[in-house]
């Protein structure tokens, strides 16, 4: 595995119009990533690689993301097996955004089971007097108790 | 225009299996959102809303951001008319991440002309042995002088 160097960040010009990759990572050494499957073009998740993720992502093929909860590298899928493969890695105009189109082993990227995390929506119009989301996904496509058994549950309140 | 009221986050069940909208903001009160083009599936932008950017998109059926480097609501295309009218309003899993999918009055999300502002994409694999980035878009829709004429760069080095 090569090592891989980002530039540092000089000029406006440099960051938005040329082909150096200088990325830049929050306060918290992080950079916010959004995955999309590379068919339907469906977003899957939203995440944040630190600079080693973002360096592994490049790589390996693979999305490696920072896990925020549990404070450590997060291969995805290694212990699903729903692993991510990348198609296409794209960055923002100001590189402070990331944004990877994948392949998933299994056909789904989200721990409650289904296809895409985004699986509800929200109303909208100014009519709106209450707010009832709606699942836009049916079924789920895993059983999560299955996939990650007595694992804690990622979501925080 | 209604007021909208946010559930509060009492169980993990309710943020995932529920139809109640209790989204999650940061420590800085913000909620990450990924905006992409209706027809075409392309990620336009990622960007941020606090809880009065996000009623306000909710109500309006326009997107309606944070912006971080200017601290101020941000109604996309009050300036460069290039409204992004909702077609569609997500939130994912955990209620800590929002997909907006917009049409785009104009063609262009990307303040330096581009169509989306992932124009740009990084090489991957493990045979890379120095990064240059790809051009995906060749040519601007707008030239960012005529419509933002002498408004300060958004993009922080």
């Amino acid at each position: 595995m090569n090592d891989i160097n980002f530039e540092k960040r000089i000029s406006i010009e440099q960051v938005e119009e040329s082909t150096e990759l200088a990325p830049k990572f929050d306060t918290d050494g992080l950079i916010p990533v959004v995955t999309t499957d590379y068919s339907s073009g469906e977003v899957l998740m939203q995440g944040y690689m630190n600079e080693e993720a973002f360096k592994q992502t490049i790589t390996l093929g693979q999305a490696v993301y920072y896990s925020r909860s549990r404070n450590t590298l997060w291969h995805k899928g290694k212990t699903s097996g729903l692993i991510q493969k990348i198609k296409e890695i794209r960055i923002d105009d100001d590189q402070d955004s990331v944004w990877l189109r994948v392949d998933v082993q299994g056909g789904a990227s989200c721990h409650v089971g289904y296809r895409s995390c985004f699986y509800r929506s929200i109303p909208f119009g100014d009519n709106i007097s209450s707010i009832v989301l709606k699942f836009e996904e049916k079924e789920k496509v895993f059983d999560p108790k299955e996939i990650y058994g007595d694992a804690p549950n990622p979501t925080k309140l």
